[in-house]
């Protein structure tokens, strides 16, 4: 409908995932009334990400070198390894402070319906690392939904037999949320991984 | 909390209309994942849309030459001027295949809360052009909001006293709509604008 170049942009707008045809129309409108200067800004950092951005050979976590910045971190403790599913996730945990230790990032969650099976995942990679005999524990981290308790299990039992804590990150109630609003499977969750208050 | 390059895009991309840090981060990851061409591809749409685009110098709609398709086509009817707030405004009456006149693109709508007024938007250019004479009807088409209608009111206000024909297109029901769905003041207008039928 629009002329060659804003009916194009809007067309490869529209292609990002969550932008639908209406929002895609705004955003090329706003960029074309931005300066030249802002539209630059986001080319250059499309461009870098392309450029610079690749994932760490060790941990599959995006890196700007061979190694990400945790890989490389001599003081992260390589004893223990949380498997994560995506690179956001990392970022996730990371914000807590709580883990010190190093990531496996898996690029996603056995999924049969999305076609997505082990082999599509980074589980031959970990094997490698822990061949080493380094690392004592995994702590899986994978997402607290069907693909992610699919992964996770797949996960345990490929561990099985090695000598080695495994552990999965606890499902409960949110915190600062009201037990009301909660829904049944993760109340279930919360009842059954009830722990001992110490008097 | 990512590595330079990718919180860059993160930050880039979160900057655009409607996209949060959510979003913003969910593209950023879709993009690194994309392939290199798709990625060259939403670039180039970028660069393009700044190097060939900008505004009709008659009607301020998009346009990749002085004038826009509208303005520069002898076949339509220069008699005939149809007041809009935006370029997309245009888009959506030409997709109706009501109108075959011309356009006048306004760049917004009168509005004092967000410090927008008569000599932020396109009205002097619209003098220039009924200075001709040629001219001899204004549909009034801005949004039927608070602004649209201030900006439509004082635009009639502009035009009493010329020979001109000046119209506002018509509020009421929406088109394949549930009357019982109707807010108040659509219903209202639409009682107010009810027409006869003929038997």
């Amino acid at each position: 409908m629009y002329e060659g170049a804003v009916q194009d942009l809007i067309d490869e707008l529209g292609r990002l995932p969550g932008v639908g045809p209406k929002s895609a129309q705004r955003i090329a409108f706003h960029l074309l009334q931005s300066d030249a200067v802002d539209v630059q800004r986001l080319v250059d950092s499309l461009v870098q990400v392309k450029a610079k951005v690749r994932f760490c050979a060790t941990c599959f976590n995006v890196a700007e070198a061979e190694q990400c910045r945790i890989c490389a971190d001599p003081r992260r403790d390589a004893t223990s390894i949380c498997v994560v599913e995506e690179p956001k996730d990392v970022v996730a945990i990371e914000r807590t402070r709580e883990f010190r230790g190093r990531y496996h990032v898996l690029g996603g969650a056995i999924s049969p319906i999305d076609g997505v099976g082990p082999d599509d995942l980074h589980f031959r990679e970990l094997m490698t690392r822990l061949a080493s005999g380094e690392v004592t524990e995994i702590i899986i981290a994978t997402d607290p939904n069907l693909e992610g308790e699919a992964t996770a299990s797949y996960l345990a039992r490929f561990l099985k037999g090695m000598d080695l804590k495994v552990t999965r990150l606890a499902s409960g109630l949110p915190v600062g949320g009201d037990l009301e609003y909660a829904d049944e499977v993760t109340l279930g969750r919360a009842f059954e991984g009830r722990r001992l208050l110490d008097a």
